[in-house]
């Protein structure tokens, strides 16, 4: 099976692309779409186009897409909701299920616990996936999206019900 | 000029379609798209899809966006803004350009100030449409949505540089 991981962000979208054959997984590909400069429905229309480019080279079976932190700044949660809805988006209507995980449960499956640093999860990706070097931070955080949900689509997890939030956070 | 206006919500998205030539405006169509009750990832999918067909029946040539309230919860902030970012993508994919405006530039634009009840907003509609009942408050503010661009579409405004926050609200 084929999964894709999303990091979404208005600025910088995350992907990450690896396969799942049994227990073993193996790099695909990674990398970050870039929103530009534009308008924000430009830049929006950016990254929907770029996700479903990247949709269209690695052909994932399935997705799943981190969710995101409740920024304490409105407007940047709304910039940052409006990226999300396009990764989404661009997901969905290429048929594909989209699973959807929490920063915390990211780490817990990819470093083993919630409190992971950014470098210790692209350590731990770079290992999962023996590559030669770590990823950059946005791509091992797409990369170690996908990694979680290889690990728990066992578990049938292709949607969350609901979120906590905690401390102005998304547990 | 056939003009698609957007009211983006999560639960409801309302649209409203209007003709403009020259300085005359004609009611084209209108409704709300629901997202039901499935997954977030499914309930963007069905708004995506669901302003995809209004598009692919109505033919628009441009589309106007409400920008929506910054709310102050932030997970409502957020769930907002993907229903916005799904409702964007849907316009930005069919290649049409995406005019922002705020309520309360659409309500001046309307109604002829920024204070204006929704029921002012929906009898405005219902005048300067010649319909011949008010309709409802959804596309309502869809149309009107749509009317501020024809409105305002003589300046270029294809879309807003930023946002203002005054209590919480954009404006």
């Amino acid at each position: 099976m084929r999964i894709l991981g999303i990091d979404p962000g208005l600025r910088l979208t995350g992907f990450g692309v690896i396969e799942q054959t049994g227990q073993k997984l193996a790099y695909v590909a990674s990398g970050v779409v870039k929103s530009g400069e534009g308008s924000l429905p430009q830049r929006l229309g950016v990254l929907f186009a770029g996700l479903n480019e990247v949709i269209a080279t690695y052909q994932p079976d399935t997705c799943a897409v981190e969710i995101v932190f409740v920024n304490v700044n409105p407007q940047s949660t709304l910039l940052l909701g409006q990226a999300r809805g396009a990764a989404i988006c661009a997901a969905v209507s290429n048929q594909l299920l989209v699973a959807e995980y929490t920063a915390l449960q990211i780490k817990q499956a990819v470093v083993g616990h919630g409190k992971a640093a950014k470098e210790q999860v692209q350590e731990m990706v770079k290992r999962l996936l023996s590559l030669p070097a770590a990823p950059t931070a946005d791509a091992a955080d797409a990369l170690a999206c996908a990694i979680a949900h290889a690990h728990g689509s066992h578990l049938g997890a292709h949607s969350t019900a609901g979120y906590r939030v905690k401390g102005g956070r998304l547990v």
